[in-house]
């Protein structure tokens, strides 16, 4: 089917509103919110029986800070400036970063959790200081990425930004998710479910003005007054666009999404002369932690070398693992520090042995590298050193009570989740760009289906996709209700 | 400027005919001329006052084999099967590689250099044995890639498939487009120059059936009765595209091909319904050799570590070096192999020391890093063996004679050539297809507009862009013809 229909081709109009938005997470709840509020009238069009899509699924932390701190991080104590904020995304993404997103963003996050509290999502002052992906704890805030690791700890001041629903857990997506649906409905918006947009309506001028949708098996168009809002997802359970796009990661990846991440907003999107880009980026979860005693352990590649500093992120170990030889990866850990990790607990234990030189040897490591390795790694730990990757002294130790393992993190053998972080370009508004950066009127963008925020693995933290998606949801509700 | 206009809209058709190649290059020329053989009117139009592309530019090596081998290769005495030949081009692209363009490839190879020469272009039997990236002494075949590494090695019979123009050194461009663009005139093509493609001409189906071209500064529209096919090169000269699609390897690169390659054919085959792929994949050119001594050498990274075998093909050596962290990695030499790098031979020697102790401390890398990666390497070394990354014994020879040298092969420092790899996605035939896998009929793609063979630095060769440009631009052109 064509992804793109003319205006002057439809043969009848279902519904006429001012903004469609299509999809029904975080991102367009938020986008239909807005929209609302700034007094549009909303239709929103969710392929499934309910809304939710992979916000629901998530733990729903939102990677927040800035403007001195929002007012979780303030009252637990912590300063955040919009400079700090911003060198730190920096250093995340480095020159896959869009300024314009950058700036929106560093200096309206703060805002952003006022607004989301203000909804009705609870949130708990209370902090978590420990080592995990996801405080157990019920506390709110949190470290979630790289912010005490080097070199993120060289250009900025470690603050915590993750914000986790109160008492939530893994199910903090259920609570918010559960709140915005309701404020959506409240707030006027009609939302239809079971219908799954597969077209855009195109004015001769190139502008977009509505949408194809499939309600009970037949196709209806819904015009659009003021614009369209794609928040669909991203395209990780499209087989034939991660063969394309992310071939390699695809080939050990555990696909982690709603199954509505078939790429079909993108798609869409490009069909109406959308430009997407950062395509073949994506997050690779190595969970060496929790539990966090783990970051005692030293990673090594094939080589018997270690390769990066074990105090980072999940992500930016998953990244640092693809790219050894082999994507083989393991980590050598002593008996003082042994456990099987949370998220992987069935990765194989290659060997284990009474001295480094049998582990190495029942590992088919080449004779000595993994000796020399520890020695190393052991001398300069005794001191808190870490010449080699400047793992933090916290996290330094002599591995030297027998027996010692080495765990499988190969990634064949892990299948590691894996989503995409590529999609529409857009302006920081939401507003789809095309590839000579002209705004196509009437089409906006948000989530999974936007290159937003989040732009590689390696500097991927928890709840920069809900913290994204839902900030920059709002910002195109309300440039579609604004506009046109 | 819309990059599609609606065959309804064209006011007045300046020619028509069955087949419009865009872009006179290698790809172009050898879709012309099997246009025509194939009993088509061709109109070839080129951008700049003359054709030749980036073949033009290059030294024209072609990467081909199988069959039994070439002419040239047997000849010279070297046996190349389908099987050998595609182990290895799926030892190098992995889950990057098309299997039907591999096919495709490995069977029709051995053909395309007789219909090469065929065409005229001069072949000497003559075999370059030696490790340079283009032979210097005359010779057509010579080793182009990583044949005789590590872990090619493993799974291939090494064979070389470097075809190159007879006595051209790095001229060969010049020789085989000179020859090319004589012959498609010669076979009743015509050729308009200075003619800038800005628009495919679609029909109401979304079939192509045209083009608007900007001659003499006025935008004509020529409509094609059969197909278009665009051989218009890569993005590698589009600022806004390489920021977005290559933005980290952007950040360092001298930009290699000529001034036309700003992705125009990419840009328009999507805004006629392409699917661009394999965006986000670039060369990256390390010419750590010539000369060949330099690979008795050995590259660390900043930790001091060794990270890949050094007699690998320069592009393998720029992706392993890109993957390091700060993009930073040096050549360790000793005096009795130290040399300049002729490709990069500005490049600072950022230390030199009668010990390697010295000259540690004074590229500051970590305190006994380097020592103990020499002694490893220079004891095994010794025994003509690799244990770590498996070069071959014919580059290991212990690095032990005083003073020692660091060379900077850091990418922010080398400033390396980079092109693309991305591009529409075609099916081996050349007919450009949709996300959805759908034929666009009217439109084919080859060369660097189209995602060929080679898909990753990590497995490149020379001779991939040359032969795959003209081999697969010779299946567009004829499937063209054939087709509507």
């Amino acid at each position: 089917m064509k992804k793109t229909v003319a205006l002057g081709e439809v043969p009848h109009f279902y519904r006429e509103t001012d903004v469609v938005v299509c999809g029904f997470g975080g991102a367009g709840a938020c986008a239909a919110l807005e929209a609302r509020q700034n007094g549009a009238d909303v239709i929103v069009l969710e392929r499934f029986s309910d809304g939710g899509g992979s916000t629901e699924l998530s733990a729903c932390e939102m990677y927040l800070g800035g403007s001195g701190g929002t007012s979780l991080q303030r009252e637990l104590g912590f300063e955040d400036s919009n400079e700090n904020f911003r060198a730190y995304l920096l250093q995340c993404f480095g020159e896959n970063h869009d300024p314009e997103r950058l700036t929106a963003y560093t200096e309206g996050a703060a805002e952003h959790f006022d607004w989301m509290e203000a909804q009705g999502v609870p949130y708990k002052r209370g902090f978590f200081g420990g080592r995990d992906v996801v405080a157990m704890t019920g506390d709110s805030l949190q470290y979630t990425g790289n912010e005490r690791a080097w070199p993120f700890n060289l250009v900025c001041e470690p603050v915590p930004r993750g914000h986790l629903p109160a008492d939530s857990d893994h199910n903090g997506g259920k609570v918010l998710m559960g709140v915005l649906k309701k404020r959506v409905r409240d707030a006027g918006a009609e939302v239809i479910v079971d219908a799954r947009v597969g077209q855009l309506i195109t004015d001769g001028d190139g502008s977009v003005c509505g949408v194809g949708v499939k309600i009970d098996n037949e196709m209806r168009y819904i015009r659009a007054r003021k614009g369209v809002v794609l928040t669909m997802g991203g395209f990780i359970m499209n087989e034939r666009m991660t063969r394309r796009h992310i071939p390699r990661q695809e080939s050990f990846a555990t696909r982690h999404g709603n199954p509505g991440d078939t790429g079909d907003g993108i798609t869409m999107g490009v069909a109406a002369g959308g430009n997407a880009i950062n395509m073949g980026e994506a997050f690779i979860g190595v969970a060496h932690y929790p539990p966090a005693e783990l970051t005692y352990g030293i990673f090594v590649n094939q080589a018997g070398q270690r390769f990066v500093n074990e105090d980072v992120y999940l992500a930016r170990m998953g990244e640092h693992v693809f790219r050894q030889h082999g994507r083989r990866a393991y980590l050598f850990i002593d008996n003082a520090h042994f456990s099987r990790p949370a998220y992987h607990d069935t990765t194989e234990i290659v060997a284990v042995g009474e001295t480094i030189e049998e582990v190495e040897q029942e590992a088919g490591l080449p004779a000595g590298s993994l000796q020399r390795t520890v020695a190393y790694y052991n001398a300069h730990a005794e001191r808190g050193e870490d010449p080699l990757f400047n793992k933090s002294a916290d996290w330094l130790t002599p591995l030297s009570e027998a027996p010692f393992a080495l765990v499988d993190f190969s990634l064949d053998k892990l299948h590691p989740t894996v989503f995409t972080l590529g999609g529409l370009e857009t302006r920081s508004t939401g507003e789809v760009l095309t590839s000579d950066g002209d705004v196509i009127p009437g089409l906006y963008a948000a989530g999974r289906t936007a290159a937003g925020i989040p732009r590689t693995g390696e500097g991927y933290a928890s709840g920069m996709s809900v913290g994204d998606a839902t900030f920059f949801g709002r910002l195109a509700g309300r440039q579609a209700a604004l506009a046109g």
